[in-house]
């Protein structure tokens, strides 16, 4: 059966530890897999490169970025194939071109449009195991495109997509996801299998180890995800379709967002369309707004309440003033962080949020704002409380256990 | 009018380096050029790929090499442009495929087939400077090569053939090409013109700065060459056909080349094909025959003289010996150097080697072999008098007026 592996930045940070993959790669190949195996930059490498650009320009051609950048996944990739090859492994190394992976033409940001797998498909009916430079691809044009950060993620799960791989395993310095972040709760578990879902929901517990659009893609190519750590032999942790046995436990794991102020408009004018124009308005300035709160109005004006990643804050007071009379008063507190607990079980158990409240009750912490959606209840509570919440929230739902 | 430029390792050997050599690009922009600019690697980058690869592997693959090693052009183009855009030129790189450098299968030292030039082309009557990577092309089946050692130079000179460029002008830290070597000769001049024959023939002395591969494709192409440097606005050597104002001068250069070590065979076996024989199997024992001498023999038996590097004269001595019998008896001497005599003029002047016997003879340099071609003489003597007979001829050519 052939498996896709990736091998991030860290994993491939040195030659020893490229030896190291290799020698992982050969102990699969040993035990019968084919292989596909997409490689990173070394570690420090793309910010060296970058860096060289910066010194010539704050803001330069995204289409010579691409062709920068994509050089070092190609010197890993070779390296590694040459590492095998001299393990006697027959091994092969492909750019995003030769491994047949089009994409638009949003140089530094593309979206991979096509693959074709045909000489993918000859090298392993040929025996060879193929290494492909992650993070890359050609648009039609026959540019070199790159995907954004987390790129080789997207191109390992595209390759399993595209090749009907049994498994896509992605290596990092982390072996796995938790049920929050160890630094917070020592008591944190590994998760043996968590769905897309709540993966997507659990993004920042698995940021280092996956980024979203990689979890989009694979939930819709239907590819089994594994989180693994290339420094330990460890299970790792399995990304895949939701099943009735997730269902029985409740939450999987519980986030702390602390990157987050509140802004709160008092005695908004409630007229229809108001609230389009203020969040247009925010968007166009490129400011990310997170959860929004409208409580219905009375006398005709309503309350409007929202969040922001805290360096946009200043940004954002400056839309909603620009707002005038419409807005009676506006509040802003960047002494706030959002606590998450996500779980597939919640679409089938219900008390799971009050749950939430209780527990945050007992313990003194006021809740600001709460967001909702069919797997997660949010909540804004004051920054200092955050570690405390998490915690508090952890052993609630048993996730020590 | 069209120019193609290229700049070795040394000359965007740092990002201070790259930024002086978009200053020099933008300036021959501004004097109204279309320009393609060839650049290599970074210096020490290539070198820092090969140590990566060996580390892995004394023989590592050629394909994975060439993915590899092509990589740190690829990153200096890309800069360059970057660097050439942010002082708001309208720049372009290319890798060797998309400037359409099509070779054969011969990964790391590929011959070039043919070059699309379309896509150059187009970005010209645009208007854009366009940055190519040199050293690299891609195979018919889409796989990166590269040209070998030198292979930036082959690249800009195909490149200005293939789009009838104007001329064609290698940079490097060296300001053309000398009478001899300063380092022998302080009184060395710079030479402002030299036919191809004369370049070919003088390799030793524009090592640094051209490789024979370049001169041989610049004369098939007819393209007007110059050697000049990327650290000072020196006028440089033109490099180019044969004119008769060129024939006037009887002597363009003087030239040493110290790594040669002298084989003779005494009376060998005079029965056709002998001569045949032993440098057939020296050429399938990869040692390189530089010149050859054989004298008409006397009672059957001949005497023949050859020179080869140094380091392979160890494997010459194994196998002259092992033709036994047939050869009578083997001298070796390697302490020997090769002094030589460049010049069309000779083609039309009678006298010219006379003159260096002379001179030779006068400081009581013994003459041990000679070899003589249309516009060469050369002589091996005791390797001691070596820089005396380069000084002792320069002067008597007068090349140090």
């Amino acid at each position: 059966m052939l498996r896709v592996q990736k091998y991030g930045g860290t994993s491939v940070g040195s030659l020893d530890r490229i030896e190291n993959v290799a020698n992982r790669v050969a102990k699969a190949r040993e035990e019968g897999h084919d292989l596909v195996i997409v490689v990173s930059a070394m570690s420090g490498e793309t910010n060296k490169l970058i860096e060289y650009a910066n010194h010539f320009s704050a803001n330069p051609a995204k289409k010579e970025m691409d062709m920068l950048l994509s050089s070092g996944e190609r010197i890993t990739a070779a390296l590694l194939a040459i590492a095998l090859q001299s393990k006697g492994f027959d091994a092969v190394a492909m750019t995003g071109r030769q491994a047949g992976i089009v994409t638009d033409d949003t140089h530094t940001y593309a979206r991979i449009e096509s693959i074709d797998p045909t000489a993918m498909q000859n090298a392993i009916s040929e025996g060879k195991i193929i290494i492909v430079a992650g993070f890359q691809g050609v648009n039609k044009a026959g540019s070199v495109t790159t995907l954004g950060r987390g790129g080789s993620d997207l191109s390992a799960v595209a390759l399993a997509g595209a090749l009907k791989a049994e498994q896509c395993e992605i290596y990092s310095d982390v072996d796995g996801i938790y049920t929050t972040d160890p630094r917070i709760e020592p008591h944190a578990k590994k998760l043996d299998t968590i769905s897309y879902d709540e993966m997507l929901e659990l993004s920042s517990l698995g940021a280092k180890v996956l980024q979203n659009r990689s979890v989009e893609l694979a939930k819709k190519l239907k590819v089994k995800l594994y989180a693994k750590s290339s420094f330990s032999d460890n299970k790792g942790t399995l990304i895949t379709e939701e099943s009735k046995n997730m269902e029985e436990v409740l939450v999987s794991g519980v986030v702390l967002d602390k990157n987050q102020a509140r802004v709160t408009l008092r005695g908004v004018v409630d007229r229809p369309g108001i609230a389009a124009e203020i969040f247009t308005k925010l968007a166009n300035n490129n400011i990310n707004v997170d959860m929004i709160i409208q409580n219905v109005g009375t006398d005709g004006l309503t309350n409007l309440g929202f969040t922001v990643p805290q360096s946009e804050l200043d940004n954002a007071k400056r839309v909603v003033e620009s707002f005038g009379a419409e807005i009676g008063g506006i509040d802003f507190d960047e002494h706030v962080c959002k606590v998450s607990v996500v779980g597939v079980g919640m679409k089938s158990h219900s008390g799971v949020a009050s749950t939430a409240f209780t527990v945050l009750a007992e313990n003194n912490i006021n809740i600001q704002m709460i967001s909702t959606s069919e797997i997660k209840v949010s909540m804004i509570i004051d920054e200092k409380y955050g570690e405390l919440a998490v915690r508090t929230l952890h052993e609630a739902y048993g996730l020590d256990k």
